[in-house]
């Protein structure tokens, strides 16, 4: 706040605005666990109004007592009827650390979001959800530095289950999360992202699926058994080559259905931080 | 499916179509924890476009073997489009019951939900996040019964800590949780409910608030000290006036800013189920 | 507290004390979300000290402000060395009673247990986890109410994916959850409700399973495909002839893996609150 | 498993033990959230065998297909009865590589931890609640790497409220979250870090306060209020000094009772990976 616009600046104390003499600077401080609304560009997404949770932070040199909570909530209700894609996400960063005062800002936000699939028989639509995280780092006279992590929740169908059964193969739901670096947020195509992963699982899901449908998938899956090994190989092979992808990291989880606890892998580019 | 229209019916067999043995009736069944966008009527709510979790059950006979679990979502699918009240929700519900072909069914959705709100003294706008629980149960030939449930967090102050300690008083989070069933869904206000119940904590919340907000969200909570058990009855005695109350549930729990614990209180009206 | 005993309740205004005015009663209040440990009595399993998450309430009637909540946590602290059966845990909401000097009193547990299985072939042994929920009801002059809640996850295959499909069938973790009420607490036995749940999914789980297991678990579950409402009517006949049930609801809830929803049902039983 | 002493391995094939052409080392694959008891070595402590969240994984390299993620149950199987300190779980740690037959492991538990503590001025025992991972990062011919993470929920105090409002100051329950890497294991000492932590908040927690308690409790939270920064920072200054420390994260989470979001701040020591 400009304290030579703001009359109560000279009554109350700021007590926040003070140095600091503990000489420790801190990487991140800001608002957490913020629900607010998030336009996405793109019109034709049927999710285009989702419901976020953002984390806001800046960076304080350790000269510096406090920040000021409430300019992070002033900038989300300034930006909150503007249709955001991956670019626009990065300038509400910049505009974090511009009205804050300060020289980095790190902006995250989660959000469900929606692709509408046709069923592979029937051809029935429906949406099938997702969860996605954006986050952007900005800092003044430094491109910012955008990433986009993606839930996409498939089906796996174990191969050794398969190998030595005489009928049958357990497969379960899995979730493969994929969190990629951008060098710049131009590059980043969510819609295309998803599709590639869920091609790459023993079969992908739908919302709505008619008995045409779930023999289709159920034969689907079984004609394609992977490990989760498999998984985040097969999906660390697709994202490697994806246009402008900086650095990566893969996972996946399988909710085994045999066990009451999951097989986990994990991919991690080498020049992932 | 009208198995006169589907191709697929005659050759392949219907697991689900065939009586049951053994006796039992299902109260519910059907889907649960599907992510599907829900739009609100009132358009001049700022999350009008939401994403809902929802759950549609139906009432199953002990003479018959089990449902047709893709029919929920092609309702979803078909009414996502069309804005919904409280009554709109209820004409919902007995689409599912006619789509399904049997006597009942219920629906629920648990969407976010916001109110604009100005700061108290310097009058700034921003958006509070409430949690609601919108129920359904229709059955032909009765009227539809509808529920809403919300959540509204808000600030309570221990009355028994300011009047034993020479400064402060400890305060907290807390959630109060208000169960409505209605005589009819035209009765339902979520508006006015959440800003009633706001008005009987200690303090209410806002996203945004500058300094000389704080100093009077302070002081009022302050000047304004309450039990969880005075939360619960000052609610019950808001809730069981309102117009087409037909029985409450009030819950409230503080999430204790001195132990790692809640203190927890609940009253429900003598004719609730 | 004994007032007589306590020379501060002299001089320290105890708030919550006096009558109330708004002639509301309260049916429970106390505390939530207490992490303390819970001895259990049977010697042999492998996880007799846990840690379970605690509710205490008492009623309060319309006459009284306020309850005592430190004097949950004595009765907890108190009773932390003792080993509990389910008596043993209706002895506790007695105390819980006696000590706050009420009417009535609620308490419920909710912890992790295990049971030690012997794998199907190779015979490895290993722990499977269950959830647990202890609730017993006291009231001065009549007997506890005990119930017990338990969370089973087994594995269902689909009946209808396997009799369309060419080879496999879609198959996925289930949640059964089994809530009995007990005319007395002595007739409750956990494991063998557990066992017997698990004898009616598809498969049961196990913890750690070699190839020749799985095989076996595979084959299993191909060989006995179950929709959901098939699982809570099979454990419903079961439920209802257990000794000592007074009244049972089980719910199944099978996490797809053809969806990224659930399929759920759930009996109730006629004289079920 | 070693085939040679395997009888099912001539018969069944091994599809986990092929070669792999993707050329994709997965830098950790296993198993996570099992649930399995965790015996702490601590005589003293009241919670001394707990049920603890495990993952476990080990390093594949791109010519491996799989892992066997049979054999990380088996460890924990065999290690259950094994009271644990830090440095006994990186022994668990590198009894996982040498059954896995690879070059390095990863074990992580997740555990609820409790200190016996006596009220401020009742001097009245009960116990405090913790939340504790553990970390060990063990690779052959290399010391194991031993890491710890705690989360405190403590009192914090606004010194802004408090400096500009004429009574009263907002306050509520934060969580204080450490996590420490350790030379060796053995210099990791979880009671005093917990401890020293607790002195650092505006009030430290108790399970269970009377009256006397609370009055000290609310007025030592007025006298010492602190900033969510001041918070990380006050603990950063206290977890660089403690021996054997070779880097550390120190986060801050404060449930603010007027917002229903967070203030959130984390400092992370140069040397943190």
């Amino acid at each position: 706040m400009n304290t030579l616009l703001d009359p109560l600046a000279v009554s109350m104390p700021d007590v926040q605005s003070g140095p600091d003499m503990r000489g420790i600077s801190i990487q991140r401080v800001g608002v957490r666990g913020v629900r607010y609304p998030l336009r996405l560009a793109a019109d034709a997404n049927p999710s285009r109004q989702v419901v976020a949770d953002w984390e806001m932070t800046v960076a304080l040199s350790a000269a510096d007592k406090g920040t000021h909570m409430s300019r992070f909530i002033e900038v989300l209700e300034s930006w909150r009827e503007t249709p955001l894609s991956a670019e626009g996400f990065c300038r509400m960063a910049r505009a974090v650390y511009e009205r804050l005062g300060v020289e980095s800002a790190d902006v995250s936000a989660r959000f469900p979001y929606f692709l509408e699939k046709a069923a592979p028989v029937s051809g029935l639509r429906s949406l099938m959800d997702y969860q996605v995280v954006w986050t952007a780092r900005a800092a003044r006279g430094a491109p910012a530095r955008f990433s986009q992590h993606v839930r996409v929740p498939v089906t796996s169908l174990c191969p050794c289950s398969k190998a030595i059964s005489d009928y049958g193969a357990h497969n379960q739901r899995s979730h493969v999360l994929v969190r990629l670096e951008y060098g710049s947020p131009v590059a980043a195509d969510l819609d295309a992202l998803i599709r590639g992963v869920e091609t790459r699982a023993s079969a992908e899901l739908w919302g709505l699926l008619k008995r045409e449908d779930e023999k289709f998938v159920t034969e689907r899956a079984y004609e394609n058994p992977k490990f989760v090994e498999d998984l985040v190989r097969d999906v660390a092979v697709l994202v490697r080559r994806l246009p402008g992808v900086a650095s990566y990291e893969v996972e996946a989880e399988n909710f085994e259905s045999i066990h009451n606890h999951s097989a986990y892998a994990i991919v991690i580019s080498a020049n992932a931080q």
